[in-house]
């Protein structure tokens, strides 16, 4: 009787703590994206750019155009967004979470961008990995 | 020595059992994808939904449009493809499979449609798991 309430608390415990390190890892997640925008509403994409794997296996997806590598992801960034004017205001919203395992995981959620005379805006599944470093993003898929 | 050898052996082996079995679900997924084109091509959007996860909670990112649920999603395809012609025969291409874990990964890829009149075409970035039933789509990102 006493091993079979045991096991029941064991059990649980591991329940509440797999939900507890989903919600850090979600958290941690979420801080990465804050501090892209953040950086993005500073003009500063290299900032901006510290939220990606910095790796040539990198995969940026933006419609059928396929971008690989953390530099050439980094200077397609630049060459499109050459001034503050075209950076605007970037916000994210709707951000839905889903763990994959305990050190992946893929985020949806819309961008918008507000500037001076448009406001593009989209959605995108972000796929993140957790390395010693911290989360990064290791596929951007934007539409 | 003996058990820096014996080791050296297991730990050899764990790495060998983990690339088998990643290698085991490529093939899973790849076979998954492949049904899901044979469908097409016959006419059978049912077969070609059994791909996907049957849950209210299946997420189709097509452009900026967001659908949830599996019966949304079938809907979806059976209203946009309601005839041979406009379903045309489908070919997916360039398949590049990310493991996240032992039952997820993301699979990033070509779709075509070749018809009468037209080609259209674009990338995917699918997120599967694995359910007892098998591989299947939680997260499908097409553009």
């Amino acid at each position: 009787m006493k091993g079979i309430l045991l096991l029941t608390l064991f059990i649980l415990a591991c329940f509440v703590s797999g939900s507890a390190q989903d919600l850090k890892a979600e958290a941690a997640i979420r801080k990465v994206m804050d501090d892209q925008a953040a950086a993005w509403n500073k003009g500063d994409i290299d900032g901006f750019m510290a939220g990606y794997w910095k790796s040539d296996k990198l995969t940026f997806v933006s419609g059928t155009e396929v971008t690989k590598g953390w530099q050439p992801t980094t200077d397609r960034y630049k060459k499109n967004y050459n001034s503050r004017e075209k950076m605007g205001v970037l916000t994210f919203s709707g951000l839905e979470i889903t763990m994959l395992s305990k050190d992946s995981a893929v985020v949806l959620g819309n961008w918008s961008l507000k500037r001076a005379k448009d406001e593009p805006h989209g959605k995108f599944t972000l796929t993140f990995r957790e390395f010693d470093e911290g989360w990064r993003i290791i596929i951007d898929h934007t539409s």
